[in-house]
């Protein structure tokens, strides 16, 4: 069973997880596992995985089996796992390492590099994503979910096979709560959503836009923490991803895929991270709480510097990424 | 010129810094620069860093010549340049990159591991880092000073041989005053700085101890964010590592020899980030700062979840990796 435990301090929570110590090749060299090893995430090798919580399934397949296009199923080296005591809070230093974590296995062919995928899968994948937060997001015990995706040896990602997870934790982290409280504080001092400012301003300036369609802008942030930062934000105001609508998952798609596509064609098969926070929020923070994809190239990596200081150095100016990217996207 | 950037919403501070972009190997797959070029921090090659700030030298050497054995140069590729105007806070969103940025060559002989060196060496390095504090903290416009370390390519190492850098900032970022303001609440609270207390009830406890001496402790913390972090604190209420006397540094040089000894028995060649913070206190303030080495391996690296979270992962709990420390440093 894992533990959370929060540094008295500084309020910062950790996740102490000896399950995860058992994947294959953690203190060697080798980040990852013996490549002759059959790829656990490949049409046939179901079984090597733990039974399929959902899968996209053509026809008549049967679960468990070939057939899906993409499949999600619970992590075999899970960080937390339902049961036990229900903190609503980490209020105390330590408790049970309670919550969910999945894969989605986003691809059925062998695929590691998002930007081989068609506009197709994209929709696909981001239907996935669509339907995991909302069936977790209907049980009143977790109130944070995090669905993210680690691309690339270099970006953190253990097995080639592209897939993405979904954690769910019965409290919101410190750090979401502290921006989604200075969202609060902003949109009753502006009587308007940050991220909808944000939005036309980038609009306006150009200077940091990426992309943009009817449903969706993607722009490098003013202040990225790493090289092609990007984040990708629906245009009019939405507090959660998870009730997109079909056209909107559409749109995603297509932005997500040009954006990815951008970065591919600048660094050929370029390692990186993203994700979207789903969060249980009242009525009244649904005003200022506006949900984004965050893209988060990882080209260096967070070193003495980044942890001695919180602080992180970037290399490439965010206009100058932007402007890279969008001359990529043509 | 670089530039610091914060972010509006959150103030969290980024350093843009476009000279980083120019070190070998920023994109490409390889994170190294060219094995077949001369390493230039050899003894031989000392004009391919800028000339040197100071150097520990033997009898008669010569500055930019042979016969060091620790040695001081500016960053070639600097995030920060001293210079232009002084901002003394971040409290505009945009700022030039004013600061000092420099590299601490820890050994003549070409070596990586710092576990291979002695203690003397270790001495004579804590020594520089000591004089290289003292000389920044009498500089008035710098007010946050850190000392870190890149260990291996998997700790963010560029270079391989061992070397430390310094970088110095005008302001204090968010990270260090936030602990700051803790540490000075607790101490308001219970008239006692948090970390002695700390280190008290460790040493009752034993359980995360790794080691100790008449004057330090070294200690993995309840709630590490990595596997085997390990923090080394002076057992006697100490605010900065730099008003450190002889004996202080020859006993920190002792214990941190043992630590890093032990963590390269138990994980050969580890990958680490170790760092200590110098901070422009005042009177109040040197009761309740407690300085501190901090020892991060770096056995798994942030991704999605960290980045999306806040949160790390850590599948050592500490007190299992203090009983595996403890056992390899006998």
């Amino acid at each position: 069973m894992s533990e959370i435990r929060k540094d008295p301090l500084t309020g910062r929570g950790v996740i102490i997880a000896p399950e995860r110590a058992r994947r294959p090749g953690q203190f060697g060299c080798a980040a990852n596992p013996d490549p002759s090893q059959a790829c656990p995430f490949c049409p046939g090798n179901e079984n090597a995985t733990p039974p399929e919580s959902w899968a996209d399934r053509a026809g008549e397949s049967q679960p468990n089996r070939p057939g899906w296009s993409v499949r999600v199923v619970p992590n075999k080296y899970p960080a937390v796992i339902a049961g036990g005591a229900d903190p609503s809070n980490l209020t105390t230093d330590r408790s049970t390492g309670n919550g969910v974590h999945e894969v989605i296995i986003e691809n059925a062919a062998h695929v590691a590099n998002l930007a081989a995928l068609d506009e197709q899968q994209f929709i696909r994948i981001f239907h996935a994503y669509r339907g995991r937060l909302r069936a977790w997001g209907k049980d009143p015990r977790w109130r944070f979910r995090l669905v993210f995706k680690n691309q690339g040896k270099r970006a953190g990602a253990t097995l080639e096979h592209a897939h993405a997870q979904l954690i769910a934790l019965p409290f919101m982290p410190a750090e979401a709560a502290i921006e989604l409280t200075n969202a609060g504080e902003y949109y009753r001092r502006s009587a308007n959503c940050y991220y909808c400012e944000l939005i036309e301003r980038e609009l306006r300036a150009q200077a940091r836009l990426v992309a943009s369609n009817a449903e969706f802008i993607a722009l490098c942030p003013a202040a990225p923490r790493f090289a092609f930062e990007t984040w990708l934000l629906p245009r009019i105001h939405a507090a959660a991803f998870e009730e997109s609508d079909d056209a909107g998952i559409a749109a995603l798609a297509r932005i997500s895929r040009q954006v990815i596509a951008a970065l591919d064609r600048l660094h050929a098969d370029p390692p990186f991270n993203y994700f979207i926070q789903s969060l249980s929020l009242d009525q009244s923070e649904r005003a200022h709480h506006h949900w984004q994809l965050r893209l988060l190239p990882q080209f260096s990596r967070a070193a003495g510097f980044e942890w001695g200081s919180g602080m992180h150095i970037n290399p490439v100016a965010p206009e100058d990424a932007a402007r890279l990217l969008r001359d990529a996207a043509i």
